[in-house]
């Protein structure tokens, strides 16, 4: 069921051969709209990744890959010697690692793709370079795919009774499979298990509301959205078992960057001695940082807050604060689950003996 | 400054004599556009009241007591006995103070109308009636203009150094006079003291985006609107030296019915070492209950949630959680500021010490 509705929605979709092109499904268009995005050149991936048509780490990750195939292409159409093309190349790779800065899959995949780059050395067959490149795309988002599958397994095993609350969107549009947290829930879904989803709306962007309520519903899960500031009269009042979320990136100390919002609920569930659980791959942890401080934020446009989905909501005079992102402190994680094992009192030891191997 | 901006905007405003009729701010439409409904009979202010044309709760209260002298006109024109149009005043006034359930400062405001039509005795002269009972009306609303001086001074008094958080709207617009959270900050800013106020938008309704930030821009205050669920990486990493909201209904043990997301302000408050104000006249306080629990929490449509502002969020099929209030446990406050001066240490003993007189 799962694969059918990666299938049927197409996330992130390579289109024919190394001299095709990627189709984004548009996330901004939904839950009223399926259509997708033609990428022909990494300039349109880059507006597609900046403007969310396209996010989610692992989805980002996956989709810079296949951007560096579109860098490829690019490159060899240059009439240029072989040392411009491969800085060409460098040259559009920087821009899509750098278009958004706060998710590590997007650097991981790109690095990827670059290493196998300069393995074909200084004068590459770039028509032979761009096919090996494509197949190592495909193969990033097929390994995504399988960790979604683990990351599910070993969390089902773990999930505890009661409904569960989620945040954003960490879906099979968010991924190349099912999804990190909410793989999760379908995973224990599909064992059997039975519960009620509540998912935060998630301003600015309602991710929530939008993708995480639409996939759910696709996969006949009940699904009740709420607003973000009823997450602690929710986890005060109602049956919550647990909070699953994804992340963005991890400090090798545990420390959790997340969709904003993260942090602040990872709190409320502290006080309410409700277990908070992190579903990532493994790809998504940043060892060569110590902690959340070191993790760059995200500052969005102000228009996010200001006029939501064209409702202008405040004077034009006001201002808006809006950080894409917050770091949750390792300490008020019950467990991160990856596709390599679960991480429980997460902490820097912890965190290596899982992630360093 | 601040009477002139409650005079320019008549959030709520009873126009000629006792045969006159109301007009109300219509908020629903703010910050775009600024205009009044007029209401000829009980009928229309309780729909202004469901519909949130006018809200806050000393607001409602106001309208609630202008309503009255409505329900006396409609009596007056009953072609019945006094007993009848005496009973007819009697439902109209139910329909008034039950329009919503949580803010019991309507509940108050109407029982004080009430308790002067039964002074009246059972075949009063109506018409003579209907005029006491409007200045009653203007009473109130010009003891609620007193009482948010008061607020705004003892506030200031106590207001901590740093900028300032605050949630929903507690102004002009929700109340008589210059508000009550945010009429200590308009005090404290005439006094010449300087702060930048951060406005939680306050989903689903945005009436921190909406009429704060609106109240605020008019003052020439600099105010800076973030979604709800950014509020935790603010108080993590700003220069927040104060939350401070409002209140629709405080139980005899301090603990705050408040719109929702109060509560989880409140925990997140107490984590980050930030002190958290409550604002409210003493008629907010509800004396016959005892503790936060027995109060009621209004549950409104799912479309605020489903469908903000016109703008189709969730798919069809998804629920929505939409709990207008919560309730804050009064040891999450630092204090609350009256009009008859300042509860610190918030529990029944000290509720009792300042209200009770």
């Amino acid at each position: 069921m799962n694969t059918r509705l990666q299938n049927k929605i197409n996330t992130v979709c390579w289109q024919g051969d190394s001299n095709g092109h990627l189709e984004i499904l548009d996330q901004t268009k939904l839950p009223t709209q399926i259509s997708h995005v033609v990428c022909k050149d990494v300039s349109a991936v880059v507006e597609s990744i900046q403007s969310l048509r396209v996010r989610g780490a692992p989805a980002i990750g996956i989709a810079g890959a296949y951007g560096m195939v579109l860098a490829v292409k690019e490159a060899v159409q240059l009439e240029e010697s072989s040392e411009r093309k491969l800085a060409s190349i460098k040259q559009l790779a920087e821009n899509l690692a750098t278009s958004r800065p706060t998710a590590v899959n997007l650097r991981w995949a790109i690095q990827r793709i670059e290493r196998l780059i300069m393995n074909a050395g200084t004068n590459p067959d770039f028509s032979e370079l761009s096919k090996v490149v494509l197949e190592e795309a495909k193969r990033i988002q097929e390994e995504d795919q399988r960790l979604c599958e683990k990351i599910g397994e070993y969390g089902a095993s773990i999930l505890p009774d009661g409904d569960l609350l989620t945040h954003c969107n960490t879906g099979a549009l968010a991924t190349g499979g099912i999804g990190t947290a909410l793989g999760v829930i379908i995973t224990a879904w599909e064992q059997g298990r039975r519960f009620h989803v509540f998912a935060d709306e998630t301003r600015p962007l309602l991710q929530g509301a939008r993708l995480t309520a639409w996939e759910l519903t696709q996969q006949n899960i009940p699904v009740t959205v709420l607003a973000d500031a009823a997450a602690a009269h929710l986890l005060k009042t109602g049956q919550i078992g647990c909070c699953i979320v994804g992340a963005d990136r991890i400090a090798a100390n545990g420390d959790t960057a997340n969709k904003i919002g993260t942090y602040g609920l990872a709190l409320l569930a502290k006080v309410h001695n409700v277990p908070f659980f992190v579903a990532a791959p493994s790809t998504t942890f940043d060892l060569a940082i110590q902690t959340g401080d070191e993790i760059p934020i995200e500052e969005r446009e102000e228009s996010e807050i200001l006029q939501p989905f064209g409702f202008q909501s405040a004077p034009a005079v006001a201002r808006g604060f809006n950080p894409a992102f917050d770091v949750t402190p390792s300490h008020l994680l019950t467990a991160i689950i990856t596709e390599r094992g679960i991480i429980k009192n997460v902490n820097a030891e912890t965190v290596a003996a899982v992630i360093s191997n």
